[in-house]
């Protein structure tokens, strides 16, 4: 075991974590190779359940499926919680029905949900009955999982507006066991609607005989079970919450969702935007093999191609026009580039606006006219630089450029005019699309910049035919 | 106030808050208008404070610091907490320094540090030693603001392995005043050093004779104050904390860590990372002017010039191959879009790993090679969809392209060139960049993009002229 507790130092940064790094894993491959199941359950005892999720994702699938069988049920629910679905449902492939009972036993009725509807229909139809929460575990698999109802749990602990803070803190006790992180009660009537709230600082310092009632914060910020996930985390972002509880149509308390969940939705949300800037689909994981890989990025990739040969049949429109004057080519990717670069600058500001809910629709007109003033100058500056550069060429090889001033006018105003184009369209398109029900995150992807693509080198070969020839 | 009732109708989705909307910003504007301060306050006292830090931002900046000038000290404090630097700075311009000090005073101790970091130099000077915290506060000053000890704050609740529960709840109540949220108490001996730490459920639900040593949970996770705050946030995220003990060099206890700290800086990794991906400075408020705007982009947009000019270059030299045949200007723009379609999707997944700490160095190469091979997969599909395209019109309008086969291979093999550089590119960058200490976020954006221009336009036209002419 020497090389084993040698990695934990050198980590002394981090009190109290042992990191997974490729030495871990060099060293547990090592193990499970000799089949060293003691020393790698000894290792593994070692880990929170979060590094042995991380752990087994770098091993090679058929070690970490053996060694995930290896691991207590109580340990494996808990690093099954912190899989994504796709290894997740493959985890579980070859695990008896029994044991996955047990396993799902473990988890939080939340997680135990989003495990369920990961699994084959018929493996689920068999375990869910046996579930111990299989009534709860049922209504949650109900929501849709990108809602407060798909992604709350119903572990909380509800009291009544006139207990004691004795029977509440009973109340917490008697819950313990389920709800195993408890930072503030709910208070529900007897028709169990939502009445305040009781943060547990609350509740441990006022005398035990105080009715909930009078120390209760009955102004409490609850969702609906429909309310969009992200809407959730902005909800429990802009206002420090730690845990939220949601609410039927009826306003009867109905789960509680908590800070944890929530980041997974703000990095999610996050993750998602990159994916539909760079054009990538979702189910790209680390298993992933290529074939699956290519088939993702395909779709994005043909769309990309059929835009770009639209730009490639407007330079062939023009080809009459390029072949009095074959200089004008060395500008198309100029065009191109720079029309995209201040569409996407622009769009960047919008999607952040849109998603953090700072920009609104009325805002809308105010932020055009300011990007297209933006758009002007940087437009300008960029012209007067091409233009200064076609002059200067000029000096130190004349006639390259056959009429060198009518050829940086062209160049000066298509610049400016697909500066202004390409902006305006950077900002509007977000707007549009969220209009759309669309993320705007999509505007800044291949598709709107190869629509600009397009536009600008129409707008370059009109001008050169109207100005340069 | 008919109208302001009125608002909160049809927000029945979200229980307890006052939406700040279009509709409330107009209604507040009328009544700063007509000076109507008792209504304006009493609309305020409805809503949460980061909705008037929301309201104030949408409001002319006049009319917000006019509405700011009216709130009362404490209500003051926590809408500045929720405010970014630059408007933070702007709003306290005109302040008086008693006022400011009894605004910070309310602050936790690490907003209090924000809000004086922001201050001009000689405002700070005055205010500083004026504060209740004035010397949690200048210590806080002292670490780097993307650190550990930049974020956490010193408002937490410690108490001695040998104190009973009873007495540790005591402690809780001493510090009520100025520690408002406790989520758990961390254990420290008489030299400050961390040993443990203790659930405010365990707390609550143990004898109050019980010692604190024999029920706290010795493994406790910390960080040192020189831990970038991103792997803060990875470590709070990963390990489902809520608050987080941070440790000096001698392992003393000095700070805590709230997730809401954490939150905010997912938000901000995932801001910067679209910002370096799109080409624009951090500096874009909301309320920033044209030209600083335009300043803000210039930068971005003058590298792009640049590499685009280069890429032109590139056109200029094989103008002569051009000449002969103008036909090969039509494929410039197909042949860049798609390189960097392909740059860009292979890169963003390695970023994506990369921040999430699930790639590692070690994987480089595995993922290079898997990358590659999608890349040739995807560059076979596109090549034979153009090389079809080519033959198709070649069959419509025969004799526009000159030479229609030599062309197609051209074009295929350009194709299946450029999807393996540019991948391979897109995979490689990101940790090429990570190795150098720069947000590997940057190979997504306009840089690399011109860079895959060039490659791709020289390969093109390489072949062009051995296999075309």
């Amino acid at each position: 075991m020497a090389e084993i507790v040698s990695m934990t130092e050198g980590q002394e940064r981090l009190a109290g974590l042992l990191e997974v790094d490729e030495q871990l894993v060099d060293d547990i491959t090592a193990l499970l190779d000799s089949d060293q199941r003691g020393m790698v359950l000894n290792v593994m005892a070692d880990l929170y359940a979060p590094d042995v999720a991380r752990l087994l994702r770098h091993l090679p699938f058929d070690e970490a499926r053996r060694l995930f069988h290896w691991l207590s049920t109580e340990r494996a629910s808990e690093v099954l919680a912190e899989l994504d679905s796709g290894y997740r449902a493959a985890l579980l492939e070859e695990v008896r029905p029994e044991r996955i009972t047990a396993i799902i036993d473990e988890l939080d009725t939340d997680d135990a949900a989003d495990v369920l509807a990961d699994l084959p229909a018929e493996v689920a139809r068999q375990v869910l009955p046996e579930l111990e929460d299989a009534e709860d575990v049922q209504e949650l698999l109900g929501y849709r999982e990108d809602t407060a109802g798909g992604i709350m749990g119903t572990e909380y602990v509800a009291v009544h507006p006139d207990m004691t803070v004795a029977e509440a803190t009973e109340e917490v006790r008697r819950n313990a066991e389920t709800v195993e992180e408890v930072f503030a009660l709910f208070v529900a009537d007897e028709q169990d609607r939502l009445k305040g709230v009781v943060s547990l600082q609350r509740l441990l310092l006022s005398p035990s005989d105080a009715r909930i009632r009078t120390i209760m914060d009955p102004d409490v910020i609850s969702v609906r079970t429909d309310v969009d996930q992200e809407e959730v985390a902005r909800i429990m972002e802009r206002y420090d919450l730690i845990s939220l509880p949601v609410v039927d149509a009826g306003d009867r308390l109905v789960g509680r969702i908590t800070i944890d969940d929530v980041i997974d939705v703000i990095r999610e949300e996050a993750e998602e935007d990159i994916r539909l800037i760079s054009g990538v689909s979702a189910a790209e994981g680390p298993s992933a093999s290529a074939f699956q890989i290519s088939r993702g990025r395909l779709p994005w990739l043909l769309v990309g191609l059929l835009g770009a040969t639209v730009s490639g049949t407007v330079i062939k429109v023009f080809e009459g026009t390029l072949e009095q004057a074959v200089a004008l080519a060395s500008f198309i990717p100029i065009v191109t580039a720079m029309g995209g670069n201040a569409a996407v600058q622009s769009a960047a500001i919008a999607v952040q606006g849109i998603s953090s809910g700072d920009l609104w629709m009325g805002d809308l007109w105010k932020r055009v006219g300011r990007e297209m003033f933006v758009a002007l100058l940087n437009g300008l500056v960029t012209a007067a630089l091409l233009c200064g550069f076609i002059l200067l060429l000029d000096q130190v090889g004349p006639g390259s450029f056959g009429n060198p001033g009518r050829l940086a006018i062209t160049v000066g105003l298509t610049m400016v005019t697909v500066f202004v184009l390409a902006t305006t369209n950077g900002a509007l398109v977000p707007f549009a699309l969220k209009h759309m029900g669309i993320d705007p995150a999509s505007s800044m992807g291949p598709f709107v910049t190869t629509l600009n693509d397009i536009i600008g080198l129409t707008v370059y070969f009109v001008f050169a035919s109207l100005i340069y020839l």
